[in-house]
């Protein structure tokens, strides 16, 4: 039921295989006065490209995003923006042999169970492929958000065995560290470590799996609802709804199964006029709300199911056979880096929709409407803006 | 956003606070002619009340649900099914003292910064009270699934630093050896060491965090949708969406991190007649559907923040102070061992979500309309069954 | 898929059969610090009642409300306000004799045909009764309303062939001569005629047809969407949703069809600062969103399907036989006449709606979130206010 | 909030604007195993585009969709189908000069109440345009239903004060008397004289109002919910949603007002081993549920806001001027007559959805998984089909 689209007031909605000739989000309910670049998309799909690494296999050409309606002279009208990114490198024969295969790990078999028929070029609409949209659409949430000075950075934590050593929950000082390593780890030396495992998987033709962290600054207190669409609930869903995503947790995560609650609870305190916690163990939400303090979450992503290993399996018709990809075929050994860029924009995009959900909770927050001429016609207090498009 | 209803087909809208009147929940989408007993809710109730053990907080008097609407003669008609369940044992004289602190690691301070005013008695809406609402339409979302053998259980997987073996995905067994034991945990032997693990908490006046695993039976392939709604993001959603969650993991979860994708990778075999997999790494889906394997998943839950340690914190308005409950106050030393039968609740209701919406995903699966006097009007195939009510 | 729900941001989910124990509604979303008191609800549902007139058949004890949660210390909380009203005046006998009845022109077929079984106590579900929810739901949206200077009014405009001749759109003139005409209609001579019409069909055993016309003022410009929640398109959602309602027309409605452009044009001026029509043909949106005059719009009722008079019918097996109600059987001879306080709760209910969607389409509209200590945590902006609760 | 779209199970979003470089559709939740030929929605488009009258403004060049996604072998795959429409004809030029007035009639002032700011260039995102999407949708939802031998016909009702007089309620005469008719009026009489009225009201440089008709044959019984999503509110949502619709009506419609309950009410027959009614006053519905009669259903439309003659209006400042369109800008005389396929397309993806929905609403109905290796896991009974696309 409308499972292509994510978010309630700033909703996206995709569409595009793998191999088809465009991948394409419409993006609905971005506020009116936002303006947006062209560039701000192309940079993100070119952070999401992954660079000149041996470790991802960047498609040749790079991404361009064409944006096909909701701007009006470089701001945004209110109405939906949609965005279209070209699939310019498209080959499909390496998936021509292997078509009638059930690929171990991978969704054929259960597209095939839902809906009859798979598209099975280049795992059409299963393929990572789909997170280009993605990234294109929480370029311009991340856009909105800066403006409000909220600041995201996602990493990778872990690959394989070996984990980073995160310091820090200052976002600023992590995207610095993190965008001069080929893997995007902001601990260089845990970095070159899971350089030498992914190198050895690649080798091998095997994968590897990894976890990714994010953290937010300057996430204002009171987003997030209770009981069902609490902040965490919402980035549950985000998270566990990317491709190869086998875990989610935010703060201590599974290690609070293990604390007591007198270690676990962050003690409140007044600094600067205002209220913080002494420890951030929660990891920037209590009961499903945002407190103000950092955000920190972690995403577990599964090795890649696409090997150049042979691996034994049957045919739809239940015949044993085995899998073989062709020598030419492109595959990640590391599905956790090329997430870095995917989980910053989902997270993005989680906390946009709340940010606008946010906007009338409470009666004395509530305005009325707008004026054209400026004058508030039932209110005095009316916050009138003259400056339609604002510039954040 | 409706931020207090559950699922899409078969949604429950859920209302109450812990020292209200009532607790309640008004399921919708519920198909008709399903036959439901008072019993069918109050022996979940029963379940969630914990019995007669020292480690969790049970109200005097057991809750028992009163069906005010959509049944007729004991069968669903299609109308929404309002639940309600009193609040019988309320003493709110505890909060009182309390009520102009922050309470360390609890909900008290964000829903202030939200709403600009809080019901502190007992927590409010923040409460794990509300989660009765969640059993009693968890219990209506389980005889829906019986009837298409679904069978699904929960149980304490960890307390603190001990965790339960589990050599089997047989969610009967699991549930056999669960239900003779005062911490619901299948494995005694860990059981026991979970036990004096919770009895020490108990007595230091703090509280211990744990996991919760659930495990499905009987799952058809096919459930869950690619890309935003996958079955492991709406299990996300309603897991995270827990008091006290704080992770949430599939099959091999976080491990999958460290793991290769030759090792990962479950192969695919034929087996009477069916395609399965060999090994269940994946936990029962791929790429957002089911597969058709066991469905298997964690949750993290952290310790208790009410404890009656004495803790520093802050007033409403900054000033430093000391947080102590009265002696007479009741706190759960492990939540996650309350836990068990809301996960099972949650999963329950997410299943049967998936069910409904997987009902029209393919042309050659839906059906023209039915007829009163047994005619299909359009089609000669329709399928039209004379018995309007089906006991499951 | 939540056909029991009404609204998005402040959403309404009913439940409860008209012989059933209750009838009950959930509100989720109404922003927090609002003032409702008991009576509040007891009006609206004494105003639903229908007073001491021969025209309507009012239950013999009035309608009483008990609000079950979402309030504290007599302001809402954000948390859903649960409103139950008993039925205390239930009498099945009528119904029992005719339960095997194919009923023409009402929904015991269509119910069947879908459901395949149907709760004839009261027409169960589909019974008029379920309107006492949304007239409960609605004096909350109302007092919502009211605070920011928005006046509904809705009376009788047409019974049979007699129109009432309006010449104002002043809500509150309209609202008092309204409310001294037995039949809800503020043209007290057409009024006259209109009773001799109802009487005439009573005494008939029929029952008649009738128009009810609603006119708000004071609503702000700007609220409604463009394209498919156009404000009229929610107008008309809420108003054919209606028991009974077989049309629904804005402003001039089915007379624009007759009109020439120039004619149809309300040309825009300038007036005390503010920009205005000279003339409301439109009725108060263009473009699916309010223009700041006051919106007008016309649901028509058919006759009541439940008559004394003797119908000949068939039974569910397909048997031709006659329809007679016992003579002691309640039945409206006119449905508009009660339908006047629904349409007012509706109106009410698809405002408040938009005008909290309203909140967040602008950037320089949004602000950061609220700050428990009074300092806004990111702009020096923030429109912080101290008191909670503000008495609207 | 996700206000450009439209529909639950089969789902819309269009995106767009007049003068921008495409408009777009894409659809979410069509069932995999139609096929579907870019014929389908190309003759659809065809149709809408009007033909070589002299009553509407048709732009030069017809339109011709691509469908970006969703299809594999001319087949869905359940994958979202992207539409996108290239807008090749687009003249800005008329609306540079009229950009600071508010136009009468026109939603460019209510666009900049709500927004602040306003895509001036042909209308943007207001302009009629957006409903070429609406109708590429609607030739998918009607190849989905033409396939369960549901046939839908819209035509000209009235215009001014000429009406047709339809003695039929079978869609297939209907639709081709009225493809013979330039005005796509099937009674030919009327159709000359409403040429006349068209043809007058363009000398005269103005525009004029109209009524277009709905009728559907073979709809199955059961479709639509109770309460608040009635088939007659999905629909009246759908038509009131229309670019200049003023007024919705179902069966009798406004007249109904006027009628005694035994003369509306439709009696029960048995005819052929099915249930009907005698007559069809209510137009198809009982309760909001469709009855398996003929639907009927009529939308009136406004005279075009935009025409020729000048007209007094204000600037944005609140000047006072006078608006006159360029004389190389073209209008369209009468918008009922470009609104008869876009009411068929509405139409259509009102009930695909209604009819997705009512898949799932009863326990008897509803079925287990589907299998790869066409054992039925769970059940002996599943409906287990070999043929993976059906074509309807």
């Amino acid at each position: 039921m409308a499972s292509n689209s994510f978010g309630q007031l700033f909703r996206i909605t995709t569409w595009g295989e793998s191999h088809g000739p465009a991948m394409g989000v419409v993006i609905d309910g971005c506020p009116a006065g936002l303006k947006i670049e062209a560039n701000d998309i192309d940079a993100a799909l070119s952070f999401r490209a992954g660079g000149k690494n041996n470790y991802t296999t960047a498609r040749k050409e790079p991404d361009s995003a064409s944006i096909l309606s909701g701007l009006f002279e470089g701001v945004t009208t209110g109405a939906p923006i949609s965005i279209l990114i070209p699939n310019r490198d498209v080959d499909s024969s390496a998936y021509e042999p292997i078509k009638d295969l059930l690929r171990p790990g991978h969704a054929n078999y259960t597209f095939l169970e839902k809906y009859g028929l798979f598209d099975y070029r280049g795992g059409g609409r299963a393929s990572a492929r789909e997170t280009v949209c993605r990234v294109a659409a929480g370029a311009v949430a991340t856009k909105l958000l800066r403006g409000i000075g909220v600041k995201i950075v996602a990493y990778v934590k872990a690959i394989g065995e070996v984990a980073a050593c995160i310091a820090t929950e200052n976002a600023e000082e992590l995207k610095k560290e993190r965008d001069t390593h080929p893997l995007f780890c902001p601990d260089h030396l845990a970095g070159s470590a899971m350089e030498a495992v992914v190198t050895e998987a690649k080798e091998q033709g095997d994968s590897v799996g990894g976890i990714v962290e994010f953290i937010v600054n300057g996430l204002p207190s009171g987003l997030g609802d209770p009981v069902y669409n609490k902040l965490e609930a919402s980035l549950g869903a985000a998270m566990m709804g990317l491709p190869a995503a086998k875990g989610f947790e935010m703060g201590e995560g599974f290690r609070a199964a293990a604390m007591r609650g007198s270690e676990h609870n962050d003690r409140f305190v007044r600094e600067e006029g205002t209220v913080k916690t002494a420890t951030n163990h929660a990891g920037g939400t209590l009961g499903g709300i945002s407190t103000g303090m950092p955000l920190v979450g972690r995403v577990a992503f599964k090795p890649a199911s696409s090997i150049k290993k042979p691996q034994e399996t049957v045919t739809h018709s239940g015949e044993e056979t085995t899998l073989e990809f062709p020598s030419h075929s492109r595959h990640d050994p590391c599905v956790a880096i090329r997430a870095v860029p995917v989980v910053e924009a989902m997270v993005a995009l989680v906390l946009v929709d709340a940010f606008l959900l946010n906007q009338c909770v409470r009666i004395n927050q509530i305005t009325p409407a707008h004026s054209l001429c400026g004058d508030a016609p039932l209110q005095e207090t009316a916050p009138h803006s003259p400056h339609p498009s604002v510039s954040l």
